[in-house]
């Protein structure tokens, strides 16, 4: 072929074939100890975000369209009653564990990997519990990892541009995680891996422009049904390209402009992207997280009350104002993804929770009035996981926070005490009848399982 | 906003509520009779596309996953005795129609507009039609002209980067006129249906690279899908960006390198896309269709034998090359998209129909021969509808045919009497037991009709 084209060069390196052939081999005893550990610690994050967001109006105009086109009902779905068929419930759990922006991020490409990936497969396990044929917890773990690795990795390959253009990233590359995932549980060989590769590639979507609306779910949900799909079809023979990711008109050469093939496969089976996985403990786009801190940190010091405030500015990454500059917000969804009201109640309340990302907060004129003071400065050599914020009082003192780390961040990361506390609040909030401890017992315990079916039960409601 | 983006010019015309606008608020009134009268002709070539499809091992397959996962089925399935839930049905007769390329063509776009937009309206006029709410004719009549115009639409402003990037251009675009489509049919006002396009413009997905396999279908049957499901949530207040198609995170921005905005929205409600639909003759990618016509003539000069034939040349505008110059295919599917498999058929059997693109055909070890004599040579000066073949005889006489427009283009376009037969001849292959005549009937009386939701029934297998 002599057309000049991005990817030509990138042809030859039989990149979804190494990847394939990579999950389709993986042995459980070849994860190392602490990776395994990482994945309850992601499943336990994936249902406390499931529990934050089961309530939302998004996932209620979902059900009322999706449970009267419902198949077999096997799946259930976090803090829910109502029950979906496997398809639809790897979807709505999707959804749930992403739609309060409350879910694990993988920092270097800002990916949420566990919402487009587990819940495929504890669908799956679901459906093939119900079918006597359950899945082991250690097969359910280990598809994980691989799950979160295929995701992560090519998402490495793509970023930043990838997600800078606009692609909602959690989707496109989530797609193709919960395909490899699922396909592993499916005991797919390599050929047919490829192919669950081929058509989660193929089904990859997402705008940046629906964040912080109702849209945006889509993304995420159609993610984790897209791959579920893939594998289940490439199971039973369902054929695709053998390059649909480095191929010249594939994933890679469409959806990005300078593919970097060896973020892809460097170190594949040496270490793995779900190490790298940190869990919020704020309901709010990550790039939010150092701001709260530096925000909480200043509202200890002396002086700085809401109304002592000329300007508040904040210094950070150019990624921070782009996706959280927005100057009006309407409701509590929005508002997640908006650093002015973020500043306003991490100043006045003094806290970032739940409470407030709620359309009545978003209303409250004296959080408005703070937000509008707000002042943002784009600063390259700030990382993205840092925020520099300064107060400047009408006394004309200012106060300076610089926070290296928000809290749950890699450099300070969550404890699992303070996963499974993330866990008990949330389900507490919106699904008190949820066997919660008998969930988190469960998941720490899932490699000691002969059934991995036997958790959604414990995430769901009676 | 001060950063640097392409789309930065094309957020202030407020693109997606025009479109919108236009959608909600055309009026069947507005529709010249000769549109409504393609509208038609586009429907019957639906369903001759599906039953030309409705057995292929792709459409097995996906039945063998989607049957077992179906919700109620009030969808029927052209040429086929399932069943499946609205949703299912959409995406099944997607894939139908498409599967074979056998579908219609907008050339300028090289989109095949109805597989994605007609099978949501018919699942939905079925489903409501069960539900005791019938849609009338001309209703989905209207909405299949809006929906076309709005995929062909969005398609002429990404065209040609678009798909020559790689992106399966049907899909992509297809899933926003199949929620306008499908959002005109259930009445959404202007800021809903703007919700529709915002959630269909996220899910737009499809790889070039897919073409030839199974995972093709994934591209078509999930804009389908897609489309009707973004249309059900808005109507049940799902809310997306203002701006979805025009925003700067949006869909021409990330989706396109040079969005034209102006061949998005001028003569919106003057001039219909629809009227520039055309039929194919040949179950094969559309730029193969004037190479066949070629190669038919040249059959009829004198000494014109596969076994006098020294070589074949083929000249042809860039994307004859691009699409279909793949030396070896092993399946009847890739011989739809192969140049050489189809100047051989073309010149040996002398027709290019269904029975010349199986996978025993391509074994044909005669015209894997002369496939193998056949070079391609790109020329930016024909028009892609155009091709110019030259055979050179092993006694050194050449002839030459030169094909300015193929039967079924819009220099040449199919009469209704040969869409019917197209219909019927394929219909009787692969679903006689169909009732063809009372399906031809119904379409052309359609807009007499107060039950759109009888015509699948027509379609299906008893």
């Amino acid at each position: 072929m002599t057309q000049a084209h991005p990817s030509t060069d990138v042809v030859s390196s039989g990149a979804t074939d190494k990847l394939a052939r990579f999950v389709s081999e993986s042995r459980l005893e070849d994860l190392p100890a602490a990776v395994l550990h990482e994945a309850k610690r992601t499943l336990l994050n994936h249902f406390a975000a499931g529990f934050g967001g089961c309530r939302e109006g998004a996932i209620e105009t979902l059900l009322s369209v999706l449970v009267p086109l419902s198949g077999p009902a096997t799946g259930q779905l976090t803090g829910r009653a109502e029950r979906l068929d496997m398809l639809g419930a790897a979807f709505m759990n999707a959804v749930s564990s992403n739609v309060q922006d409350y879910d694990d991020t993988h920092m270097r490409t800002i990916i949420h990997p566990a919402a487009p990936i587990a819940p495929p497969l504890l669908a799956l396990a679901q459906s093939k519990s119900a079918a006597g044929q359950p899945i082991s917890g250690r097969d359910l773990l280990h598809a994980l990892v691989l799950g979160v690795d295929v995701t992560c990795r090519v998402g490495n390959a793509m970023s930043p541009g990838h997600y800078a253009r606009g692609w909602h990233i959690t989707g496109t590359c989530g797609v193709l995680g919960a395909a490899a995932a699922a396909g592993k549980l499916l005991g797919l060989d390599t050929r047919r891996m490829t192919w669950a590769l081929g058509s989660a590639a193929t089904q990859a979507a997402g705008l940046v422009e629906t964040l912080g609306f109702d849209a945006k779910s889509l993304n995420v949900g159609n993610a984790a049904r897209g791959g579920l799909l893939a594998a289940l079809l490439a199971n039973k023979g369902f054929a695709g390209p053998t390059r649909p990711i480095e191929g010249q008109r594939g994933y890679l050469a469409v959806m990005s402009s300078d593919p970097d093939i060896s973020a892809l496969l460097d170190g594949l089976g040496r270490s793995y992207e779900i190490s790298l996985n940190t869990y919020k403990l704020y309901p709010c786009g990550i790039v939010l997280h150092p701001v709260i801190d530096a925000c909480l940190e200043l509202r200890t010091r002396p002086g700085v009350r809401a109304d002592a405030i000329k300007r508040v500015v904040v210094r950070g990454h150019p990624l921070l104002r782009q996706r959280t500059d927005r100057p009006r917000v309407s409701t509590g969804r929005e508002a997640q993804v908006c650093l002015r009201h973020t500043v306003g109640v991490s100043l006045i309340d003094g806290a970032a929770g739940v409470a407030q990302y709620t359309d009545a907060k978003v209303a409250d004129d004296t959080i408005r009035a703070l937000g509008d003071r707000v002042v943002v400065e784009e600063d390259t050599s700030i990382p993205v996981e840092a925020a520099r914020v300064t107060v400047d009082l009408v006394s004309g003192v200012s106060e300076t926070a610089y926070i290296a780390h928000a809290r749950g961040s890699l450099g300070r990361p969550l404890s699992d005490a303070e996963i499974e506390d993330k866990l008990q609040t949330l389900a507490c909030l919106n699904a008190p009848a949820c066997a919660v401890d008998r969930l988190i017992e469960a998941v720490w315990g899932l490699d000691q399982s002969p059934d991995a079916g036997k958790l959604m039960p414990l995430a769901a409601l009676p």
